[in-house]
């Protein structure tokens, strides 16, 4: 076992390493396997430099919070705490409050869900929900089956709980249903025990595609014969720009899918009031889980996004943000057909991102610390995967910039990628090519 | 693998059981292995009951909040939003909100903890501090003592990670430093790896102790010769009766100590915000941590208590529930003294529990739907042992109800103890004693 002294020396049975630049880790022999894959993503670095005025952030996805009417927030938060205070200031319960569990339901029937408020569970954010669904069933070396590429909080999740993460390739329709039962087939043929279909099924972080109508059910009943239970995060569902939401997996199967939603993108992110819906028996874990890692669900924040719901017109904000974001990926899309006519990318139908394939094998991990030259930045593609893959591609948020800075974010990220082209046509891809880590610290809130 | 139907129907490969009752669990062969100690506390049942008009609840850990001046409050929130709406609506720092940490370093300095606003961690309630520690150091199979008797929610966290707890001795000056030797020495000797020591030192849940000054540095000292790291869990060191604070475990020891607070117990715990100071390599590994639990503590909250702390007189509401709690025990103590002569108790300087042992034996578990017949309750001490002992101890809150409840209370509770103890006399201990387990949905807040 390893000792220290209070002054911060140490005599560590094992040889202590220097930790962050300066100091010792006097516990660096105690910590448990599971933070042994525990790294900084690959997108904080982002966050530190992607804050600066002069960088156009193509990077973040922090939803824009420009139409929210504050005032108005203002005295909803006010009324809240003056006439429910002793409610809104106290502990509460772990499944969450009753009376949000059943507005959101109201939110769920927009994308065909019928549901019991009983079924639903309030998490800090959905993010602590894929703690919890995780938590719940993967032992270390258990397989997880995911979109390739996924969102990288997920993959953050599952590798904290030592899960192996197995891509299946997406197209423009989504999850593809012959690459997954292959995968599944050949996965049972190894013996390996998967327990979760991962799937971002609406305006795909980061890939920006959906699953269509059509290959929802086909994805379900390849899970169904393989006894896979479907985890649907679907942060984005109501943010799409034309038409009426595709019903949910959720929709189609009570038992064989766990929901995620969340106010994040809808409402606001700063209450991190997200839930999960799911069969009646896992949701009886998933309280008890939640009670042990928070004991409940904060009361002030829930009381505030309900009075939101049943005091103002909640659709019509969401109708706003649609077309403001709308307008966004126009631009994106615009400016990608202007200046980089030689890459490809999804044409998202709603949500926040597109992902762009870049010409002539160039990496964008590698030439992202000249794109921060440059003053633009994305996230390199290689966070979206488990397995190493993705070095030419990068994911494109359009959320957050106003359509006229994506327009010049695009115009600056093009002459980055004209400058690498050029390298790579005299010298060959891999050489001539600016490599870097970046690290600074900041949150992962993609 | 198990396989299901969307109708609920099963042909799971191991046998189905009943779950909850009347439904099957198609996921039942699905789970991992850390759900297989998952149950609801024993304290569950008590809130159900607890909330009725007509019971007294000794049991609950709820803070009582008459005393927060709401439209000040209520004020502060509308505030926050209106002028910081921007910020307090969006995504935030893993970390928490830097102006929030600075704040938390004045709190603690009541307490003799110097720190950097760097060292401090900003948590969902420091539940969410204890289930990131535990998730960072603890493999199954670790070794955690902790107090005899223990915090009800942190044992929780220490199944949920699989760790083996291993209980020491409490007296009147709190853990036993011998005691603690010899367990130390004697885990060593087994071969077990010992990771954390867990204390609460200050108006200790649920025994009503408090660690002694002498005793601090003895604790300190053969935890550094041992090799095991410090938790000390400090919700209620503001709230002594007398006197000051005693310095915390931390203000005499940076590197062996990780050190948890919270605003639930001296502000309110409805915006779930509570903290931990831990040394520097593992204060990155815990943001780390957090970041994939939820990615972000909630803006909205910590601009509230932020705004709440630099406008509102905090020192003064402490003073004030500190004078509240007070005059709580004093009724809980008189009570005890007049109605319950035969047990024994502690009498708290601080905090809002004491410790009841029952006399002649008693039963406290089996008693207690005795007792909530009468229209009292408690928590039994069984709660708060990871090895079933405390079968005739119990855990009495003096926090929530007023002092005439407090007597009230105490009065039925006598006359329950005597009434089990005349049977105790005619039949001998385990006759004639009601027994039954109480299972009723409810958050356990203690």
């Amino acid at each position: 076992m390893s000792q220290h002294t209070p002054s911060g020396g140490t005599t560590s049975g094992t040889t202590p390493t220097t930790a962050a630049g300066t100091r010792l880790d006097p516990w660096l022999g105690a910590y448990a396997d599971r933070t042994h894959g525990m790294r900084a993503s690959e997108i904080r670095a982002l966050f530190a430099v992607a804050n600066r005025p002069e960088v156009v952030s193509l990077a973040g996805g922090m939803p824009n919070l420009d139409g929210l009417p504050l005032d108005v927030i203002a005295d909803v938060a006010q009324r809240v705490v003056a006439t429910r205070g002793r409610t809104a200031l106290q502990y509460g319960s772990g499944q969450g409050d009753e009376t949000l569990r059943e507005q959101i339901l109201d939110v769920m029937r927009l994308e065909g869900i019928h549901a019991h408020p009983d079924d639903v569970v309030v998490t800090t954010g959905s993010q602590q929900a894929l703690d919890l669904v995780t938590r719940l069933f993967v032992n270390p070396g258990d397989v997880i089956v995911a979109e390739a590429p996924s969102y990288v909080g997920a993959l953050g999740v599952f590798r904290a709980y030592q899960a192996d993460v197995v891509h299946v390739p997406l197209d423009v329709d989504g999850l593809v249903p012959a690459a997954l039962e292959e995968t599944l087939t050949r996965l049972a043929a190894e013996g390996r025990r998967v327990k979760l279909l991962y799937t971002v099924p609406n305006f795909h972080n980061p890939a920006g595609v959906t699953l269509s109508a059509e290959r929802r059910p086909q994805i379900l009943e390849i899970c169904r014969r393989h006894g896979v239970l479907v985890l649907e995060d679907n942060p984005y569902g109501l943010l799409g720009f034309d038409g009426d939401p595709i019903p949910a997996m959720r929709s189609l199967d009570e038992d064989g899918v766990i929901y995620l939603g969340s106010f994040s993108k809808t409402f606001a992110p700063g209450y991190r009031v997200g839930w999960a819906v799911a069969p009646h028996a896992v949701r009886e874990k998933l309280v008890l889980a939640s009670e042990s890692a928070i004991l409940c669900p904060s009361n002030a924040s829930q009381l505030a996004i309900s009075a939101y719901l049943s005091t103002c017109d909640w659709r019509g904000q969401i109708k706003a943000f649609r077309e403001m974001y709308r307008e966004r990926r126009d631009a994106m899309m615009g400016a990608l057909a202007e200046h980089l006519p030689d890459a490809t990318w999804t044409v998202p139908d709603g949500g926040f991102y597109t992902w762009v394939r870049l010409p002539d094998g160039l990496d964008a991990k590698a030439m992202l610390p000249r794109a921060v030259t440059a003053r633009v930045a994305y996230v390199p593609g290689t966070a979206f995967y488990a397995d190493g893959q993705g070095s030419d591609q990068m994911r494109l948020s359009f959320c957050y910039p106003t359509p006229e800075r994506i327009r010049e974010g695009v115009r600056r990220l093009a002459g980055v990628v004209a400058g690498e082209s050029e390298l790579v046509s005299l010298f060959g891809a891999g050489l001539g090519v600016a490599r870097g880590d970046v690290q600074a610290p900041g949150p992962d809130v993609s």
